[in-house]
């Protein structure tokens, strides 16, 4: 493996993130110094992927303790940065919830979240990995859920990672992720540095490639997975879970105890964030539709529980039949 | 409506083609003046969609057939300019079986070709339409099967401009099909030069529309369908009829009678051509991979007729049930 990537740092009494937005053309790192600034880095996507979010969002309210600042309006600002991850959520309730509040106990406690999310991510990827076949395994993975997109190692992609190094995988294949290409500039990205052996595949081709090609899982991450365990994640899981489910390929979810909203019955009660046609109408800065084209960009989907064969979590590995008696709840 | 688009036209003894690749940015039109610069188009896109590659063919042949040049490689490089739509093998065998092989009665061929196309579209768009509700009908189609990818009106696109008309619809949905942006870059423009009420999406969100708003039909063009009924067409299409099936959405292909190839038992016989890595990592000339990012680029798919619900030609609707006595000798 090469130099482990990382895209979320404490240094300098400073929250430094590497913009994605900018890669892979780019490594450019920006400096954050209030939680307001670290709420904008969020909402423009500097920074992105559930577990990272969560991360960036508690050193985003360390900042403010550290500097004696309001600390109601820190979780706001932060807490309304973006609609469907539930980490952001998740980590904010823990550096809000300590004990002692002062600014050094709360930058430990963000610290300790990174810390335990790269520990996590390690773990689940052993869970996973296991899964997979010994030897000759083909996955299919989408959008970006490795380094990147957390602590360290990723969920999907940590999964993929550790199933690599094992020699369980022939080949990885993978999306380009529109709108926002997460895929294509970073998934590729981390599996070259990697020396992971890859192929993209434009977003529509996932279908034709499990019934052309064997295809064993399909391994994804997840911004929010409900009660009874339907999965809201990037737009497009949801087609991948149905052409999966048509082709007896199985569905892999892997994501951290944060990702899980108990309060969330099911999927429809998760929000699902939906952005400007511009990010559909133009790729890059080069616009692609014409003018005033009109756009419906929801960013995440919502998968149900019943087309998933695992979901995987650092406590084990759970299968939808572990879900049943909260889902049988359902009308 | 508008002014009619139109993308491939006959005018002071050459063929002037549209230049698709440019679209919407550039209106630009390419003079060619022999067969070999026709199938040169062809291979590099400047002229797309099963039917108009047919027309473009056509007219190259008499190109090389006015000038006196050698025929048989005018009709082998042409053939082999692109290997999946079979309307260009249709057509060359036409202007290639006229009884008067002289160089003006090939053009007519060609012109013959190019207006028939326009009234088969304009039939089929009256068959098509009038399986579409009465009124507040919503769509989705697929890459760009209007105007500039026929000799005009469309195909799929053309019963959509006719259902348009005749107030059957209340809005359309378009994909921005991945990785040449037929539908963001052709698709929008023409919707939008009618005033057709429009909304573009990512193709991964397809499946997540059908699942959260009411679509009525899917309506596709095709490159080639077998004697079984399979259908070849842009990447993406099966994985919409996947999808289309488990929503309940109907799935109508709109084709001219020479897109079917009856030497083609079923789908598996139909060659799906893989384009270059660069279509998926780069886009209109922007690098979105990073360098060396290996990809797997088929630019077409096969949907099996047990997918669809209603085949149109010039002649009427078809069923898949009319492909019963066909699919009934495979294996």
């Amino acid at each position: 493996m090469g130099d482990p990537v990382q895209a979320i740092a404490w240094r300098d009494g400073a929250l430094h993130l590497l913009d994605q937005r900018l890669l892979p053309a780019q490594e450019q790192w920006i400096r954050c110094e209030s939680a307001q600034q670290v709420a904008m880095a969020i909402r423009e996507m500097v920074v992105r992927g559930a577990p990272a979010i969560g991360i960036a969002a508690a050193y985003g309210y360390a900042l403010d303790a550290l500097a004696g600042r309001d600390l109601a309006s820190a979780f706001a600002v932060l807490a309304e940065s973006r609609p469907t991850a539930v980490n952001l959520h998740w980590a904010l309730q823990r550096v809000r919830g300590i004990a002692n509040p002062d600014g050094p106990s709360v930058l430990a406690e963000a610290h300790g979240i990174h810390d335990e999310d790269l520990a996590q991510n390690l773990r689940m990827a052993e869970f996973g990995a296991a899964l997979l076949p010994a030897s000759g395994g083909r996955v299919l993975t989408h959008c970006n859920t490795g380094a990147l997109a957390t602590g360290g190692h990723g969920t999907a992609l940590g999964v993929i990672r550790t199933a690599w190094a094992q020699g369980r995988l022939e080949e990885v294949f993978h999306t380009e992720t529109r709108p926002w290409l997460q895929g294509a500039r970073l998934t590729a990205w981390e599996l070259q540095k990697e020396g992971i052996r890859s192929r993209m595949i434009a977003d529509g081709a996932a279908a034709h490639l499990m019934r052309t090609q064997k295809i064993d899982w399909v391994i994804v991450g997840a911004d929010r997975i409900a009660a009874n365990g339907d999965v809201a994640n990037k737009i497009g899981t949801y087609a991948l879970a149905v052409a999966a489910r048509q082709h007896g390929v199985k569905f892999m979810v892997v994501a951290p105890g944060g990702t899980f909203d108990t309060a969330c019955p099911d999927g429809n009660a998760i929000p699902i964030e939906e952005r400007g046609d511009t990010e559909l109408s133009a790729l890059l800065g080069v616009q692609t539709a014409p003018e005033g084209t009109r756009g419906w960009n929801p960013v995440f989907d919502v998968t149900p529980v019943e087309l998933v064969d695992a979901i995987v979590d650092e406590r084990g590995v759970r299968s939808r039949r572990d879900f049943a008696t909260v889902s049988s709840s359902r009308p």
